[in-house]
């Protein structure tokens, strides 16, 4: 079950972090950008080869320390489909890699819309006799607003050997989340509205670690809300964003996970992908790597995962 | 504004249909398919010429019936960077053939993240003194479950000579909609809490035609909630899903628009994409604007745009 292997990449590293994969040109050192258009022009195949190359470089100094990466579609859907081309490359690398990869879309979609994007992700584009997997990955993350008929058509894909993940956004990291998700209806806020939902996805599908294969998306800027949500669900796997660069610290982190430091993972982006900007004289991975570090040990005064 | 050129678009040609282009396998006559892969073998490149011919076809039979098409990103996501390119391909031509064009994503986003996808949509992609703009349209349909954050980003250019629009999720056209959409809150359903922000975020942005920027989608299939939705808010402007293959009928769709026949746009995908299958021996093309007359007349039934 894939909420197991995610579960174990995170015991075998010791710790639950998440690297997003969000490039912009703002988060890429200059002459890594420079060398992409003196190749290619300054045209959006150098941009998008820029993102693939630095991306690359993050993943090659990251895979003994981090269990997983978030691949940020909207990133590489910002630059058409060259920066689709590159993303699909860095999925299967960050996959060839060891990492577990999740490939955040936040789409919401009508049942046969969602059967369409379920189908290719996870089931392949069938061509003659083989099938080709445009966005190889472990899991997605998705938007839950349309309700069931939209994260149904995944489920089948949740079972069996080569079993995939959901994580559905239940309550986000941003400031403004609480105008519709933190509204109250009958008793419950509305994103326990779609934590209910989310658990009730996950019938039928829990893991052997305990969680179940659709997991919830709990951001670090409403701590009592996570508070509240993990004592609510104790077999939801949460993953949580909003670390470092989002405002989010470690103690606030640590109430996403149960008393043996599992069932939870934490994302950082900018923090790790732009640590390179606060020091000069230092190459962007190995800032990476002691941003990781840094967030580890920060990490480890409150979590530890066993 | 944008919404008066869809407004105007729709009173030129005496009717508001707007045509989902989402393709899929199975909407394609297959002699055309079978020719894009003589021609490019049994591959993803084939389907997405396949999608691509299929729907310039489209185009161009109703050109002169329909004044808007929406293009389901979804559909083409499925088919990776092939995919992309060929919408990409698709949407330039569908502006140059004088259609209003809605881009559906149905993202929602935390507000850096929107932030991208504005820019790369709206603003373009700077590319030395150029701007290059991936996907060429006058609109977007998104979600708004993450609040404010995930809409403001785009505001900035929902105004001026080339002004853009956004239709915003309020009530989905599925059955599943009413899990989250429905939840009363407050004495307000989730559903007007969300058509509350939507008005809030057109505040300053309203066309001659009365309407806001920002319109709200709402499906057919809750026609009390069209009904509701348009007594409390007559400036929204509606796009109406649902109609023909997922159940909707004209006589509720009239729910939705203001004694002029302004006001709102209905969706219509598959019962005009696959009309061909229901009749042997008619082109594609020809059974689209045959579906489409029909659709135009069931709606005249209810509906006068004058």
């Amino acid at each position: 079950m894939s909420i197991d292997l995610l579960q174990s990449k995170i015991r075998k590293l010791k710790t639950p972090i998440v690297v997003g994969l969000d490039p912009t040109p703002e988060l890429i050192p200059p002459e890594l950008l420079a060398q992409c258009r003196d190749q290619l022009g300054d045209s959006v195949e150098a941009l998008a080869e820029g993102y693939l190359r630095f991306c690359k470089g993050i993943l090659d100094a990251l895979k003994k320390l981090v269990p997983a990466v978030k691949v940020q579609a909207a990133c590489f859907d910002a630059l058409g489909w060259q920066g689709v081309k590159v993303m699909q490359e860095l999925l299967a690398y960050a996959k060839k890699q060891g990492y577990y990869v999740l490939l955040e879309t936040m789409r919401t979609d009508v049942g046969h819309i969602a059967a369409i994007s379920a189908e290719s992700v996870f089931g392949g584009i069938p061509c003659g006799e083989e099938r080709v997997f445009p966005y190889p990955c472990d899991g997605l993350v998705l938007n839950g607003y349309l309700g069931s008929d939209g994260i149904k058509p995944y489920l089948p894909w949740l079972k069996g050997a080569d079993a995939k993940n959901l994580f559905v956004v239940v309550k986000s990291s941003n400031r403004s989340s609480a105008e519709v998700q933190d509204l109250v209806s009958g008793g419950r806020v509305i994103y326990t509205a779609m934590a209910d939902l989310t658990l009730r996805w996950s019938t039928d599908l829990f893991g052997k670690c305990g969680y179940g294969e659709v997991g919830a998306v709990v951001g670090l800027s409403s701590p009592s809300a996570i508070q509240a949500l993990r004592k609510r669900y104790d077999s939801l796997f949460f993953l949580v964003p909003g670390y470092g660069a989002q405002g989010g610290v470690a103690k606030h982190a640590a109430y996403a996970f149960d008393r043996l430091g599992h069932g939870a993972a934490v994302c950082a982006s900018r923090s790790i992908l732009g640590a390179w900007r606060e020091q000069s004289g230092v190459d962007y991975p190995e800032a990476a790597v002691a941003a990781v570090e840094k967030m580890k040990k920060q990490l480890e005064a409150y979590v530890t995962v066993l």
